[in-house]
């Protein structure tokens, strides 16, 4: 069982030994960040909704999916440690959030943006 | 502390109760996390790197941020829960790859990627 | 039949009208295009591939697909403007290039990357 | 001079040629989008806003940038092609509804959303 913080801890460390702290700025990250989810976009592009299953099941393209994840997980992570963000608190705040937004009863089966919901 | 897998079971638990499940393929996954990396950057887009820190030090703006971090990590955490991916192993596998292909001595103080750092 | 200076010269000139050229740095302007993309992508982010075709047929839905569009491409010809990038010269260079890493007889029917081509 | 048609003319035939219809469908192409989108971004993550023009005069560097905004532009030009939208109608649509939405006398000089512009 892995805590956020403790991921965090061990990136910041690999940072750290690298001295490269001068380059994780928040929007140096955040671009970094945005390449990652490009490359991790670009594994399914050519890959139909009924294949997916499939593709991910064959064990050289999982791993590229896995480590295109990884890097994705890895600059947010970053990217929180750098800007002072408690990933936990936040997604868990945000969930509180969304419970008031897509109330059960409301939201259920349906995927409409909580701004439209109440016109349903 | 939290740990991812217990992020990613409130995660779970939310979906399962507005019965969202069969909007989260992999794919629709994908690309909601793209619109939220979108709404990340767009937080920034007018921010010039030297106003950053002082931009996110107000409350709306940090909020705003945050929020987004949130829903960011979100459809992260919920895509790796789809896919069975196990995010803390993939993230500390990758970190191992690259603690090979960034040697700390070699790596040290430059920002150049793995494939090219042998030629400096 | 409109050329791509064109529209670029259209959107210079509303920029310039409102007195905006002090936020359009390049890595704004960057930030401000992967906002965008996201935005598109949020659009089909719950449409399964089998069923996009029927929902851009319908008119509500259309309208916002093709102001996301618009949006990108706005903010790309803005980038390439104040990058001094020649867009349609570019995208003719790089469909050269392309010519020779997929030669037709090689890369038909196949979505393989240039560089996997070889060992087909 | 380049009119939008002539280059998706192009593409199109490009795309012809090595019978690649068969992948473009209108969310692999977003998708593969997505992926030049972050390709692009790559290129400017750690290079802070105040070097990016002494980093783009470089012939390497510029070289790969321009590339990138190609392969961006192309997957556009592409999906428009695929999804039925004329680029250069929407684009000049939308600036037609910007001129509405951000007068110039309200909006010069602040890059304030325009839902927000009348509380300013």
């Amino acid at each position: 069982m892995s805590s956020v913080s403790e991921l965090t801890g061990e990136i910041r460390e690999f940072v750290r030994e690298r001295n490269w702290e001068q380059f994780h700025t928040t929007r140096n990250l955040l671009l970094a960040l945005v390449g990652e989810v490009g490359e991790l976009a670009a594994e399914l592009q050519w890959v139909p909704d009924s294949e997916v299953d499939g593709y991910l099941s064959r064990n050289d393209n999982r791993e590229k999916f896995e480590s295109e994840i990884a890097d994705v997980a890895t600059y947010l992570l970053r990217l929180c440690d750098v800007a002072g963000v408690d990933l936990s608190a936040v997604v868990r705040r945000k969930l509180e959030v969304n419970r008031v937004r897509y109330p059960a009863d409301k939201a259920r089966g349906v995927a409409t943006k909580y701004s439209d919901l109440d016109s349903q």
